[in-house]
């Protein structure tokens, strides 16, 4: 049974979960703790880092590889499967605009917003001091929030032009933005109130039967803000 | 005509570069210094980075995002172009390898060297002191050369279990390690002669005509180390 090797506050494998979840794909999956570099996981993947999906004895690693062979292996199947089990347009051009969304989400929205905020608040909380654990840092948590508001209008601008993010059908690039947002709001940091065309997007993404498992994680001693599970908000 | 919006001495334009040359493509070439945030190129490419690729009225931006746009209208086309042309492998889960390998290169690889390396020693020197300009750090260079070794040995370990690095075939993870090299390597900052794997590996990918343009760059004031444009070292 393939398998998805992730930790359940980590944003890369919480876009890779929506993903299987779209495909209709329910993997085993294998929660890790990416900082204590354990051998196995390295033998998995030599970054150390999660997400890693283990199919037919083969590993891939990292959001955007397994976004691909999804992709290749599932999402434009000719077996019929459904149209809209695929993630990637049909065009080479509007598939570069989705893929070009999701490593702005994954690479660029994650250094600049969830790497300050997840890692602060989270991470640094449940890693051993002598792992990196510790006390969050104010001015990464603060840095964090304000890029996330110029993050936030540009969502609200993509989905106040498009009907989702990278453009007529729900793909890759609203997974990997609600994969990044959703770690935050369970923080209690995403101003939702700044941007109504962000807000509607993500209830649309949120209440997706593929989110449900995303949104039941919680963290021991912390509980997310009242509107994070619900998908009215 | 296809334009490319890049940078000489950008690790991620010259992977592009690379590819394009293997595939036979010779786009235009259009030098851009990303740090002025010009409105042109931020109307290309919203994060305001290069390469971009221009064909058809379409803006494809970024090295990954080109890598796949490439492969889909170019590398496996089957109108008779050669397989040789193709830049990834067929099966799907060794497309993943080699894209692994890529992100290792284009992410990893750049993080934790040539970003380094290159920021301080070459960009650092080029872009006015308002814009990020100065002296380069130290400590920078320092950190830079010591994760190069460990990349090196890596890639040795690789080259000399695979016929190429990503496997049988040369592929676009050739392509990006020798593309970062190449700008390490113009600053002597490469110990070849820890790894003979590694340094047999490159001079083989070194030899191939789509590297010549790439070496005939020059910048001015700084002379590269009389091996680098040596294909033989």
């Amino acid at each position: 049974m393939p398998t998805l090797h992730q930790h359940a506050f980590c944003p890369h494998s919480r876009f890779v979960r929506l993903s299987l979840g779209e495909m209709g794909l329910a993997p085993e999956i294998c929660e890790e703790r990416p900082w204590e570099r354990e051998e196995r996981l390295l033998a998995l993947n030599p970054s150390g880092t999660v997400p890693v999906y283990l199919e037919d004895g083969a590993a891939i690693p990292g959001a955007g590889v397994i976004a691909e062979y999804l992709d290749e292996t599932q999402g434009s199947r000719k077996d019929g499967a459904p149209e809209g089990r695929r993630l990637l347009p049909a065009a080479p051009a509007d598939r570069a605009e989705v893929r070009r969304l999701v490593e702005w989400f994954n690479v660029k929205f994650f250094d600049e917003v969830t790497a300050y905020l997840v890692t602060e608040k989270i991470f640094k909380r449940i890693m051993p001091a002598a792992l990196g654990g510790g006390s969050p840092d104010g001015a990464a948590i603060r840095a964090g929030r304000t890029n996330l508001r110029y993050h936030l209008r540009y969502i609200g601008y993509l989905a106040s032009t498009r009907n989702w993010l990278g453009g007529d059908a729900l793909s890759y690039a609203d997974l990997a933005a609600a994969a990044h947002l959703s770690c935050v709001d369970y923080l209690g940091d995403v101003p939702w109130d700044e941007d109504e065309a962000a807000k509607d997007w993500y209830a649309r993404v949120k209440s997706r039967p593929a989110f449900r498992a995303i949104l039941a994680d919680r963290l021991p001693g912390m509980t997310p803000p009242a509107h994070y599970a619900d998908p009215d908000f």
